[in-house]
């Protein structure tokens, strides 16, 4: 079955790198692997935009079956091989709400990541304002102190609860991109815990982003 | 069970529809609906933060369980209430693989449409700019070409193919959105296609949003 899966990624994005821990964790290795340059716009090749319209990475493809939506291509890759790997959708109903409401808040916490680290490359020179930048990063240290207090809370040491789960797939990866980018740890103890337990997983050491390993990004986030 | 439910809501959201339309199709009548304002501000009373940090509608209280983020709420009212009423993910690969797709590409769609019809509400007067609202008409352009283009392409009649899914659930209510500020049908004809088949359907009729009958919304897209 892995034979038939390829997919498209770009190196050091957390949608790319949710996709190869799910296929990691659903013990599909064997799978077609092609890494392709943002730098060089692969995102808008002809073999890509062939099956995602959209010119973005990840880009997936099982058999004759397409789906590029990270979390989509997680969650169908769980419901297809339901019973091979790690079981990513808690059976138990109290964990299972939680892991449906942590991954759906992860896309907010992206948002709110790339508001701040993207907004230079996403806003145009004139139309930045300091303003805006300031609200930002207000933005964003909210969320960060809302996601510090989840896991404060616990019940831990997963996202979800007990289990390992596709929240954990959605929010790790955003959570890796904001210490990359600076993000100190001594301000969110309860998050970099959470981070330093994870790290050391299998599936995510392995799918670590190849162009992150000895380099160090900006420190954007230093002071949030 | 439904009566172990309770829902916090706003007119005409679509996120907040998303829920009404999914309580409706797994048959839970019955749930208590609880219709609060946005214009008082009633997202950030207690009760609603009480379960919901964010304070936002939906939020939605199954027993102990919370899942406020609409998409997350429809997928968990979906695994707990399988058997019952409509089955919203399609057991057949295909339909499977396309559902998670356009569920997802919806919340691109959702997030163009809002940059949109949100701007004066979203940017602070002293950070708008022309050239920023003519951006975002043309990406909101090219995103419902892409919408079009799929409709035109099928399978159809749904979106994720002969079955009606979640993905329509997701979808549906963020082009009703669209439609009522002023997207003209006769520039999508597919997509106004889909609008009027689905528009009878019972359980979107039932939970229509009650502040749009009678009135009519600005026509801030007439022109898209």
């Amino acid at each position: 079955m892995a034979k038939d899966i390829t997919v498209y990624w770009g190196s050091g994005s957390p949608p790319c790198w949710r996709v190869l821990i799910a296929l990691e964790e659903k013990k599909l290795q064997g799978y077609n692997s092609e890494m392709l340059s943002f730098e060089k716009r692969e995102q808008k090749s002809e073999k890509v935009m062939a099956i995602n319209p959209r010119g973005q990475f990840p880009s997936l493809k099982y058999g004759n079956y397409v789906v590029n939506e990270s979390c989509g291509a997680c969650f169908f890759l769980e419901n297809q091989f339901k019973d091979q790997g790690t079981r990513l959708i808690p059976d138990c109903p109290a964990e299972q709400a939680m892991m449906y409401q942590r991954l759906f808040e992860g896309l907010a916490f992206w948002q709110k990541l790339g508001a701040v680290v993207h907004y230079e490359w996403k806003v145009p020179a004139a139309e930045r304002h300091d303003s805006a930048v300031q609200r930002n990063r207000q933005d964003l240290t909210v969320e960060l102190q809302l996601w510090e207090g989840y896991l404060a809370k616990g019940p831990g040491p997963f996202l979800s609860g007990k289990t390992f789960s596709l929240a954990d797939i959605v929010v790790f990866p955003i959570l890796a991109f904001a210490i990359r980018f600076g993000l100190k740890a001594d301000r969110y103890p309860k998050l970099a815990a959470y981070y330093n337990a994870l790290k050391a997983r299998p599936s995510i050491k392995t799918t670590w982003p190849p162009t992150w390993k000895g380099s160090q990004a900006e420190d954007i986030l230093k002071d949030i």
